[in-house]
C-alpha cells in the first residue's frame, strides 16, 4: 500500500491506448499506480499521441523486462510472442494482466502455475466479457458453489451484427459493414463469427467454473455467417431472435462436458434476446444458488480497459498476493451435442 | 495453501445451518477447510443435529475466541453483540466472514481498518444480495471504473410479496402470508418492507462504489406497507410493475448524493420487473463501462451459504491477504430526492 505500482504496458492499440490514457487521467487513476512504459512496434511513430512525466516509450521489450515496473499488461494480442512475454515478465517478477483469451485460454494453467512459483500474479478478467465481470464473478463469488451450466454471450462483434440484423432486417454483410463502421467488427470479423473467439474464452470458463483444461479446438463451433434475414424472419414467428451462443454444462458424476459454440434461437424475453450492439451477457446455474446472471459492454477499448484497471488495482492492493494455479483435470469426454441441443 | 483451514461458525440459524452443512458434506468442501467450532446460544438442543470428527459445538463465545480457527463467519444478524464479536476474533487474529449488513453498514469502515492492521481479512459478499456477486462486482471488477449510479432490488422478502401481488393480484397480506409460508419473509417483515434492510444494504454499496461514508438513517426510505392491488392495476395500465427498488446516484463534481429506497413502478421489460420470488437484481453505471447488470437469488440459507463458502475460500485461498479499508469520504450532501425523481 505504501509504496507506488510502476505499470509498463506492451500495444498501443485499441485497448492498451485505452488503458494508457485511464492511467495518465489524474480523475482515475489513483496515485499509487504510475505508468512508466509503454511498449509498442511502432513506438517511435505513436510517441507523440501520449506524453507524461517519467513515461517511458520503447520498441524493445528488454526494456521493459529489465525494467523495474511491478505490473506488465499485456495487450498485443496473438499466441506468440505474447505468451512467451508474458512467461518473460513473470520470471522477471513482475505480475501480468492480459487481455488475451487465445493466451489463457492455451497456456492460463501453465502461467497460472509460474505465476504462484514466482510470487506474482496473473490476472485476466479482460480476457473474456470485457467490463462485464465474469471472471470474478465464476472464479470468486460463485467458488462456494458447484457450478453445472454456463450460458453465454461471449462475443461482442457478432452479438453487434446479429442484433443489428434483427433490428433492421438487413443482410449479415450489410450488418458486418456497419458493425465495422461504429468500430465494433475488425476488417475480417471471422474469427468472430465462426465461433473461434468465442470458444476461446468458454474454454476458460469452463476451467474456472468446472476445473476442467478444455483445448478450445475440442469445442464445437458452427458458424453464424450463413445467417441470413430469413432465418430472423422465422424465428421471428416463433417469438424468437438468434444469438452467438456458447454453452457449457458439466455432468460430474459422468464426468462429460457438453460444450458448443452457435448461432440459435432464442427466446425473444431471455436476457440473451435483450443484449443488443457489443454486449456479453451470461446465466451461470449452481447447484445451491441456481441462476445468477450478468450482462454488460463486451467489447471496445474502453470496456476492456476498465477490466484491465481493475486487476491492476488489485495487485496494487497487494502486490504480494498469489492467485493459485487452478487444479485443472483431463480425465473427461467432450459430448458437444449441439446438433441434439439445437434442433 | 499447504495448511488446512479451520473455520468457526457463530450462529446455527437457516444460514448458519446452511454453511454448516456445505461445510460437512464431501462433495462441496475443500479438503483445505474444515469447520472445527458451532456457537449457538442453544448448543445443547442443537449439537445432535450436526455431528461430525473434530467438530466442537459451545455455548460460550470464548471458546471460540481461544481456538485455533483460523475463520470466524459470523451468521447471527443483529448488530450487537455482533460487531463486538467479529471485533474480538479480528483482535484475536482470526480473518472474519460475515453476513451481516448491519454491522457492516454500520462498522464496516473500523473493522475493516482492524483488519488490515491485524494482518487479517474482513469479507462479506453475503451481507449484500445473496448469491448475486454484487460486492465483488462493485468492489473489485470495477474498481477500473467511476461509477456514477446504482439501481437495485435488494431486498428478496419485498420482492416476493411485492411480485406475488403482480402474480395473484392478492392484498399485501396475502402475499406476505405466502412469503412466509415458503421460508421468504419472517414472522415481522416489517424491516424489509419499510426499507429498513435495503437501506443498509445500500450505504455498504455507497461505501464500495462511490467512496462515501453513508449512514442509513440517512437514507430516505418510504414503505412498501400500504401498496395494494390497485396500484398494480394502475401500474399495469401503464405497461409497468412495482418494485422496491434501491436508488444511489453520486454527483462527483458537486459532492452530491442521491439516495432513497422505495417502492416505484418498473418498466415491465426491465430487469427489476422480471425480479421475481426472493430475486435480487442491480443495474450499475460506469462512467467508462457503461450499464453493467446482475442478477440471482438474493435470499434463503442456500444462497448465502454460497456467498460465505466463497469468501472463506478466499481467505484460505491465501490467509496473509489483507484486505484494504476503503477510503471514505464524508464531505458530500445527501439529496434524497424520491419525491422528485419517483413522481
Amino acid at each position: 500500500m505504501s509504496s507506488c505500482c510502476r505499470v509498463a504496458l506492451l500495444g498501443f492499440g485499441t485497448v492498451g491506448s485505452a488503458v494508457a490514457r485511464r492511467l495518465i487521467l489524474p480523475e482515475s487513476t489513483s496515485s499509487t499506480i504510475r505508468l512508466t512504459h509503454i511498449f509498442d512496434r511502432r513506438a517511435a511513430e505513436k510517441r507523440e499521441s501520449l506524453c507524461a512525466d517519467g513515461l517511458t516509450w520503447t520498441s524493445s521489450i528488454d526494456d521493459v523486462l529489465h525494467s523495474g515496473a511491478d505490473v506488465v499488461v499485456e495487450a498485443i494480442g496473438g499466441i506468440e510472442p505474447a505468451a512467451d512475454w508474458i512467461r518473460g515478465a513473470l520470471m522477471a517478477g513482475k505480475s501480468v494482466v492480459t487481455a488475451n483469451k487465445q493466451v489463457v485460454a492455451r497456456h492460463g494453467a501453465a502461467l497460472l502455475t509460474l505465476a504462484a512459483r514466482q510470487g506474482r500474479q496473473l490476472r485476466f478478467e479482460a480476457a473474456v466479457g470485457g467490463a462485464m465481470p465474469i471472471v470474478r464473478a465464476i472464479g470468486e463469488g460463485l467458488a462456494g458453489d458447484r457450478i453445472v451450466r454456463l450460458v453465454a454471450i461471449l462475443n461482442g462483434t457478432s452479438n453487434a451484427v446479429l442484433s443489428q440484423m434483427e433490428a433492421s432486417g438487413c443482410s449479415l454483410d450489410a450488418a458486418v459493414q456497419d458493425a465495422r463502421s461504429r468500430g465494433y467488427a475488425e476488417a475480417d470479423p471471422s474469427a468472430d463469427l465462426d465461433g473461434e473467439d468465442a470458444r476461446a474464452k468458454l474454454s476458460i470458463l469452463c476451467a474456472l467454473a468446472f476445473g476442467l483444461r478444455v483445448d478450445p479446438a475440442h469445442i464445437d463451433i458452427r458458424s453464424s455467417a450463413s445467417i441470413g434475414a430469413v432465418d430472423f424472419a422465422q424465428a421471428r414467428k416463433r417469438g424468437s431472435t438468434i444469438r452467438q451462443i456458447a454453452h457449457a454444462e458439466f455432468d460430474y458424476a459422468r464426468r462429460e462436458l457438453t460444450a458448443w459454440v452457435a448461432p440459435v434461437e432464442v427466446d425473444c424475453a431471455s436476457i440473451f434476446a435483450r443484449a443488443t450492439g457489443p454486449q456479453n451477457a451470461a446465466l451461470i446455474t449452481g447447484a445451491h444458488s441456481g441462476e445468477i446472471g450478468i450482462f454488460g459492454t463486451g467489447a471496445g477499448g474502453d470496456a476492456t480497459a476498465v477490466a484491465i484497471l481493475g486487476d491492476i488495482a488489485a495487485i496494487a492492493r497487494d502486490k504480494a498476493a498469489i492467485v493459485p494455479a487452478p487444479i485443472l483435470h483431463s480425465n473427461f469426454t467432450i459430448l458437444n451435442s449441439l446438433f441434439a441441443e439445437a434442433s
